[in-house]
């Protein structure tokens, strides 16, 4: 019984308690091996004090993008990592994606981790973005994905033109996921309300960037969620909602949850936190609400932010991620994305917004951690379920990453004592590759003060970023969980009990 | 004040009211001029006494299939309208459709006319079946359509490969519809759920007439109808989904209806009278389950039924339809389509049912006129609005059909007194050009004993038709009215505010 | 066919129609006997030109209260009738009240019809309103109310000490009430929970009259509104819902209607037109408040107003009353009741406010024929139901009252052609006995011009009320009818099987 | 770092993982101080190999009467400890009860203590049954029992003559427990309706055991949740409704928690077994049914258990408990309960069932651990949170019971492994002192090997009760936590803002 590390003097936060305190995290080669009170340590042994904060599990941020194709600009596996690093997770899920006119996944496959190997702060897996399932695709390829390469989640757009597929696409994508134990992230907005909106808009000559907010109604989304856990329902199949933005959308999880469907929502930091009242002009600069154009868009109202809060807290959305979309505001000498000819085309801007290093330090800022109880949003297993134990389960990562117990990696976050993080938001303090930060000014109660990465440390708040560039593994992925209510059977519901004919 | 006809002794049956006993109705020049007691007659009046029966509106019956290009064999106008009057149809609307390669509906709206000049026992008028709808026809000859032409009304699929719209072409149509006042009908079954499930019944050799009924479960028509709805709540344009078969879909017109949106439901006899069994092989013929194939299917549990009335009563459906689509199960010379060398396959069956002419007394049937108060469906205004006024008012007759009251048609069912109709319906009192009825040996408690068509008896049940067939006329319609409680204004909801900038 | 009088020129509305122009109204003594074109006229009959402007039925105002015992000033029969009549009200239930030592409601009739005798101007009859149901009331008297004397409906109260029954009272009520065909009306408010409230509010000295608004919250209304239904579905007897102020609680209703419930609902002109800051302080008087106290309480939302709204038109409410409750604000003397020793106690304040002359003009007011399209909230048809159709039905007085067809009363409506009538409310203009309105400086789009009982003009806005105080009738009252769904049969639901054993 | 006792070689289940195999859980002075790998032993530490199987928390069975007042045969703490610890329950929390008459709660609180005093084999704790709810009480009285005595809990009735409380009562000790800190649980049945419907089976001479199920029907307790969650929504406090039975109250529930509302609910294996076909008599004994007479009762339908489970595996359950109410089926000398001169009178047969000692490996076989995937119901970690997690952190044992982590009392169940624990549940095996077990042939897939209690095993399948009588202690509770989605704030809702004015 020998540790590499003790964590002694914090207060552990798992997926359902908070634990007493003065518990000791003992780790040996890189996993925890034992959590108990008096350790013994040696001369080899590490410790750290953690001085009676909080710790919780590394986080895990399912939806990442970097260095895709189609982001000229921002954050490749480097700086997204270390951004990462820096603001408490330790995994990501990133996407390889296919285009159009790939017919095949392994040479995709391999140019991703081509650009990823040794180059990442932190462990990551991938998910795979089909645009183009064929039959070949679906029947050969995926299970050779699953079985071999370890990557058993797919993503699949319902909108954008270069990327969407169509009902009956997903429906084959589905029944295959299905067989494979695959889980289908999805994002859900009516490709044909926004393509008619748009051209209304475009028509009528407003394409300032906040004309992107009035283009994506929240009807676009409701629909589409609709539709996609109607699709899912008939597949009986594994599902999760990606960016949900509004909560008549997340009602529909919830009803499917309600029912046992395998149903799973996220929700990202700029939905709970911002407006569309971001994407109007600052006095100074007429296009800088580009630099919040993502889609679903911000919505209107406030209303909007407490029905997801809502759903935050009863436990609706599965996972909280940062959907970090990295695209520079500025792009090379001055040239900004989507205005042609000074003229803002809010179509043309690039979607998505930075947030893989806010992630964590936002969220936590809204537990009994950081606020009077009568003000706090969500409990502190709540946040762990969020950011780290729900996205390890739903993604194959059940008993090595998204909890503090034995047998799991050591990968850790370990708070400031009470206010002592406590910190404004500032693009100054943070470690990505991007020109400007969406959440500048908001101020949060704390901040990792350590960031451990399978038992070493890799940030440091006082030091910095201090792990390695090539300390970054690749994941290779089991088979996902349902999380939530459904464990067996099928639900009772609508065309279930005749699937044996047409299977 | 002189009268070409009075209806003595009956008991009149308006949309709100079963009015006093004892009134007359007074007709002249085809129209009703008068209701009261004590009319005078002169030696040219023709009396009708209807012995204390009820009297009720003719039938306005909104969706009939007749002589268009895809029934190879059954009703074409004569007999069609010749069934219709039996039945107590006053009125019918058939529809003119448009082939995908019909780039103008000009010439198509010709041959209809052509076909049906002359040829009908009574009055008639076309919806507009839309498979392309191009900018020309949206823009330039549908308000033709509407304005000249007497056409206010259209009529979309989700569904069928030769004639299914996608949504930005539905979206295209409720807008173009909506300024003209027109009313968008929609099937609403998901075309990739039923195409995906046809694959694998097809796959796995399940191709018997019963496997319909498995290939279009009620999730394909949940999902529909809420798309449906939500296209149409961007628009904020009045629809009626057709043909609605099960209360998962009906309830989110239901909802909509609340909620004040445009939202229309029509259901048809077999849906609240057969259930799917009726797929299944009779004993010495393996392919009668032929004769029951329609779309959505019939469904299978009697609680489908139950929905169904219920929703009938509490007034979410606007109207109650024949949908006679004929189709006769013996084609020439004993070829059945569907059967391909002797094999069945559902795919090839022609969809539709005849019920043009059982419609009327199938309905009147459940009403107190014909059952004990407790074991009673539905009330007799509401018989009057689901078969006679709402379909006026929705289609644009307003003031001309569907009422008893003075400045009206003089359009009337006369019903036989008390329980002297009572009837089983059989193939052989029948007037269609039809091989079969799928309502063989269903009891009425009565049968219309007289069909009165603009002051004129058209049939009369024991002398047979005795109208003519040059008596029926092309009725030139006004815009409709959404029959429900929405007036002016917007609907509180969904990107409703924001319609200023892209419309 | 002669004719005591001939209504010309006018749009007749009716429940479902807006009937083409140009129909004529026959009279013949005190009752239509025809209604049609060309009408012969004698010498003796008397012609009124309508001048092209709508005719609705007769008001029938269900919820008035007028001489009841607890109703120190105010209107009696004659102020209050009188006031009916100038708004085109032609019949209104009022209530004989049994207190709660009053141990046969007999004498309370007795005294309830001396009162009223040769004092109406309008057409009357009486709810009972029961506070003590002994068994001797429920089983011997209630059936002699309902089949000798014309009484077929009762009013209880779920709060109020001196009148409040409980829920067991309520059981066996709706029991003794479903077999006589009687209808039940109940105000549904928590007691319990404001009594809690006001507990709380006068140990905190907050007594103002605006604190009636905290005390009774929607909740209290809407936990009894679901109380009171499932009373009502546990006895599967006809119920309505007084004076329903929030949407919560018309939710419970609509739910039930759609399942088919005989639960009917009501509302009156103050919870659409006016909010809770009407029990604030005006400048001048701290006390002016006291004007608007009813209970429910006015509610603070325009939302409120919203949801009622949208009741209104999509059907769920059954009629819509006055609940005229006179109190004068200024009690004999100047002394006003709730000012105790100069300090307002809004516990002692009379609830109630006037409204029997307003209520037909206001709604009337929100139709097409006074709002551009756009900005109407109900039809035309939807008034005449909610203000004399449906009142008429659901208190047994079907094919007497509520319409405008051959055979019923002669009781109409004739407003004034186009924006003729518009005027601005106020109390001098009024015909009851009170002190204040509390919709002064409403503005409405027309008022009756004539009102006409049984034949007999009553109201001339020209010559004043023109009627005389022994017109009205006491009225002999039948079965009341379900209004809505519901025809025949029980409901899908709870309990209900196993009925038979208890009953 | 020495222990008293290390479980080795099993599989540990948390609330929110089941944690990989190999771990080794370290217990020393009746804690568990550590859990992780290679734990060191000596020659005093006690060694169990669980040989691979399931390690879960002790039970934690929140719900049981042990030796009150009107429990007149059946268990004592004796017998009702030792079929707790024999089925895997170390903590159970008993009532101590108020009768009417009792003006102060510390003499029954001392009676009670007198009564369970070193009589239990596990650990235990109160609950308080108010039926009395003075204002000493409430404000004297319990802040001494939730500061002082460890009591943080109350328990009302709806219904039942010598318990019920009114709606104000609950609304005081709604208020009185909110400012304590303490949860109110509630036993939630319209007693206004049963009794109705017993006086009109009593009449009809209905009065067999089976009528029991017959006289509470569905609805019943449909509107009392409704009610009760009203209330404690006005009070925003927090409240479990106890022994839900059916799913139309549940749902009531699960919109609570949507709302974020703090409302809890718990169900028993009754209600998730059994129909009320138990209740209808066997074949040699008419009066069998009065074993399985409780209330809520039994229901009639599968789909209402299908329903529980549904709300089992979503989550809206928050505890899952006994109500062991024993009260033998033969009292003293063949005389039973309920029978009255030969004749049964259900109404008369105490209510409740025996449940102590199979509640665990019931809810335990239908988990994966006992059931191929496709049939398993719940998952491990929701079994755990349901049978101990939960009620320990509803009832302020959070930190010392219902969890398997450092700092926690070492109280577990040790399970056979794999296949080695299934048996079929009978009376011979039980060691309750009661005459039957509603059970009776169920089998179950396992049964705890071993009980641990505070590192002493208590019962050992192959040795019987080897823990001591005097070993359970009373518990000192804290404050309960609100276990669901709620945190801090108040939820939106109604009449929220306005609680200032009057708390």
């Amino acid at each position: 019984m020998e540790f590499d590390l003790i964590v002694k003097n914090g207060v552990i936060v798992t997926a359902s308690e908070v634990l007493p305190e003065g518990l000791e995290i003992g780790v040996k080669d890189g996993k925890i091996t034992c959590i108990g009170t008096g350790l013994p340590s040696t001369h080899n042994t590490k410790i750290i004090d953690a001085e009676g904060a909080y710790i919780t599990p590394g986080g895990v941020d399912s939806h990442v993008h970097l260095a895709q194709a189609n982001s000229p600009t921002g954050d490749g596996w480097e700086t997204g990592s270390r951004s990462a690093i820096a603001g408490g997770t330790t995994t990501i899920i990133a996407f390889a994606s296919q285009e159009r006119e790939d017919t095949s996944l392994y040479p995709v496959l391999k140019d991703y981790h081509a650009t990823a190997k040794d180059q990442s702060y932190c462990d990551y897996g991938f998910h795979f973005i089909l645009t183009n399932p064929t039959p070949e695709i679906l029947h050969d390829e995926l299970p050779v994905m699953a079985e071999k390469e370890g990557i058993t989640s797919v993503k699949l757009y319902m909108t954008y033109d270069a990327l969407k597929v169509n009902d009956r696409e997903v429906l084959n994508i589905l029944f295959a996921c299905k067989a494979l134990g695959m889980t289908t992230m999805i994002h859900a907005e009516s490709h044909d309300m926004i393509a008619f909106i748009i051209d209304g808009l475009e028509r009528n000559k407003y394409t300032e960037p906040y004309f992107h907010a009035i283009a994506r109604p929240r009807i676009a989304e409701d629909e589409a969620s609709y539709r996609a856990i109607s699709l899912a329902e008939l597949a009986d199949a594994p599902m999760l909602i990606v960016h949900m933005s509004s909560d008549v959308a997340v009602n529909h999880v919830r009803d499917a949850q309600t029912r046992l469907l395998p149903i799973h929502a996220e929700t990202c930091p700029h939905y709970l936190f911002l407006l569309s009242e971001k994407l109007k002009a600052e006095p100074h600069d007429h296009f800088s609400g580009a630099k919040h154009v993502c889609s679903p868009p911000l919505r209107h109202d406030p209303k909007d932010l407490e029905g997801l809060w809502q759903s935050i807290a009863n436990g609706t959305f599965t996972t909280f991620s940062s959907d970090h979309a990295p695209s520079k505001y500025d792009h090379t000498g001055g040239k900004k994305l989507g205005l042609v000819d000074g003229i803002p085309r809010f179509a043309n801007i690039p979607n998505g917004l930075p947030g893989i290093e806010t992630r964590m330090a936002l969220l936590f800022g809204q537990t009994p951690a950081c606020q009077p109880l009568e003000k706090a949003r969500l409990s502190l297993p709540r946040f762990v379920q969020l950011t780290a134990t729900n996205p390890a389960k739903l993604y194959g990562l059940s008993g090595v990453k998204g909890s503090i117990a034995p047998g799991y990696d050591a990968d850790l976050v370990i708070w400031h004592p009470k206010a002592a993080g406590a910190c404004t938001i500032s693009q100054s303090m943070l470690h990505h590759d991007m020109d400007y930060t969406p959440f500048e000014g908001v101020e949060v109660g704390n901040w990792p003060r350590f960031t451990v990465l399978r038992g070493q440390v890799a940030w440091s708040q006082a030091e910095g970023v201090v792990g390695s560039l090539q300390a970054g593994k690749f994941l290779m992925r089991g088979r996902g969980e349902v999380v939530g209510g459904r464990v067996g059977g099928v639900p009772r519901g609508m065309g279930v009990e005749e699937r044996a004919y047409w299977l």
